[in-house]
């Protein structure tokens, strides 16, 4: 086990009806704030309003700011940034999804810093001050609402970038799984697809004896696996499995799972590619090349890729040797992406397997990705010609 | 699944020599500390003479409070208190198991008050301030590192009293496992049956649907067996056993685990007059009393304390009728406490049986205790019983 510190500031008001107290909990930090969100279901479904209710009662004044979409935009991020500064806002609220989330903290970083955002996303410099940003949850996906992550696109030359920073974290984060119901299946699974990769890349390392967050880990996907059937079973208004599932992705994400470990995080850097060049959803892109990944390394500490295949998918290792039962691990997991509507190929997508080679060079840009495994260029072109199959 | 808050700002630090680095995270917070220890392992294994170095190279300096008893008495919580006052001390650091933790606790609120500290123990007032309290963990056990609880014992009378309180949440602990390996094993026994009571305690619900928490009990649960066997089977100065249970000790009393349930702490306050009057450890109470409570419940939820045998003990559900299930993961439990060394029965204790009727008394002094069950006088005596065979 490695060393490690653990911390997270993150209050999280969990349950039903909690987006009420959204407004006495920003008061708590703030008497003006930015509103940001998409502009899409919240507003239909009356659910910014309640938002907007509970704001007015708090005495909290907004500036509002929608029209963020997936893969967040770094042209919105400027224009929040400079209504920031010219309304002198305190504090970012983002009501949506993982997007609205990662957009917002963009803008927090920004509205204290006098240079180009951007910077930090490329890594020139490092964020260590951002206004406080909190959250409405209502996609359980990207486990943003209590992480230290954002990631943004940049349009021009569609890089899509992270930046990793404390400051970044939410102060409090509401999540009522009955905002979830009426999420779209396809938003929902590609959500689901999104929290199994983030414990995924925390599961697969090389580090040993790691027992606790082992079982921490395998126990968190066989709920997601669940509860996911349970959602896509008719239970999409069912409040039980959408709570499982909304839980279980900010757990996914919150940084407990990988405590004492070194998680991968190949799958995601190559998966965005595939994003960026044709605006593909995140938990897609993860749907298609985890399992490749998974199937590429299939001689690498094969022991923990079919311990993988035995605890999450229930695979008997009395009769297969290790491999065999690994890649039956794969095949079950490509079955369950594929049963919640999920793309498990580049044909399934459509996307064309001509630009492969220019995605392999894009994603290993700083380097090669992946610490289960270095993966270099070729190594990732390998997996992008498995996913494409 | 019930509505919850989750809330953590304990700033977990982890891993081999990492007490070193007390000064530099305690000069964060204050200059002028009271240095509280139990003044026996910490001073002999020369773990205190680290620790005040560091804070002598931090700039950082102390008043020596030591001499903590297990089950900490309010006298050296009122001798602490009269120090921090006295010499204008800003922070509480404990170096310690859960007694020295919970005296910290204790003495943190009285520096910040005028009257008796124990009126706070008495639930006659509220504690919502306490200088900030940080620990270096040597016994892992309370879990009382990253919690709100502090439990002392007035010794005018023999009462044993908890606080739970915001205010009292460490702002860091320092977790070094090589520091526990000196422990004798009676104590490391008690530690762990302290954790595999914190998780039971929070397992053993009415709430439906609570498969998130179910599954992170379980294993947690799992690997707490898993490696107190390795510990006691001449693994006792390895790294990696006692890495594990240090964190799932923290773990199982960090919150988490309870979240969107309802827990039944029924069996502390039952243990906790055992440890009144016998002064016995508190992990040796929870050996003693926790079997006997589930088979006093035996009927009650049934399913529930089935799959407790099934999924923690492996019994095998398909030979037993639920009843008979749950009996043998009450038998495996037992076996387990006493193949580590701890008592399962008054007699296993040394524990006279005329004094059940006065103890089960002062158990509901406050009215029922336990959730899962509400439990009167006649109860707990039943369960006193139980555990006197």
């Amino acid at each position: 086990m490695q060393n490690f510190e653990y911390y997270n500031k993150t209050k999280i008001i969990f349950g039903k009806g909690t987006e009420k107290q959204v407004g006495s909990e920003t008061a708590q930090y703030a008497k003006r704030v930015l509103l940001h969100h998409s502009g899409g279901s919240a507003v239909k479904s009356g659910r910014l309003d309640r938002v907007k209710d509970s704001l007015k009662q708090a005495g909290v004044a907004w500036v509002e700011l929608d029209g963020v979409k997936p893969n967040p935009r770094l042209s919105k991020v400027y224009e929040g940034i400079e209504i920031c500064k010219k309304e002198k806002l305190e504090f970012v609220l983002a009501v949506g999804g993982g997007s609205v989330i990662d957009s917002a903290k963009a803008i927090a970083i920004g509205a204290l810093d006098d240079g180009d955002v951007w910077d930090f996303y490329q890594r020139k410099r490092k964020a260590d001050k951002a206004l406080p940003v909190a959250t409405v949850l209502t996609i359980p996906a990207a486990g943003s609402e209590s992480s230290i992550s954002s990631v943004i696109t940049n349009e021009e030359g569609n890089l899509k970038q992270g930046v990793n920073e404390e400051c970044l974290r939410p102060v409090f984060s509401i999540l009522n799984p009955e905002l979830t119901y009426s999420l779209p299946p396809y938003q929902t699974a590609c959500g689901i697809a999104d929290m199994m990769a983030h414990v995924m890349e925390r599961y697969f390392t090389k580090e040993p004896n790691v027992e606790l967050t082992d079982e921490l880990c395998e126990g968190t996907m066989r709920v997601m696996i669940r509860n996911a059937r349970k959602i896509f079973s008719g239970g999409g208004e069912d409040y039980n499995p959408r709570a499982e599932i909304m839980w279980a992705g900010c757990i996914a994400h919150n940084n407990l799972l990988n405590t004492g470990r070194i998680g991968d995080w190949g799958s995601h850097p190559i998966g965005h590619e595939l994003s960026a060049l044709y605006d593909l959803a995140h938990g897609a892109s993860l749907s298609i090349i985890f399992p490749a990944w998974i199937t590429y390394n299939i001689k690498e500490d094969t022991p923990r890729l079919a311990r993988f295949a035995a605890k999450v998918w229930g695979v008997d290792g009395a009769f297969y040797d290790y491999e065999q039962a690994a890649l039956e691990g794969v095949f079950r997991l490509k079955n369950f992406f594929r049963s919640i509507g999920l793309p498990v190929s580049f044909a399934d997508a459509k996307i064309e397997t001509s630009r492969i080679g220019e995605m392999a060079e894009r994603a290993v840009r700083f380097g090669p990705v992946g610490n289960y495994r270095k993966l270099n260029k070729n190594d990732v072109e390998a997996i992008y010609r498995i996913a494409a199959e």
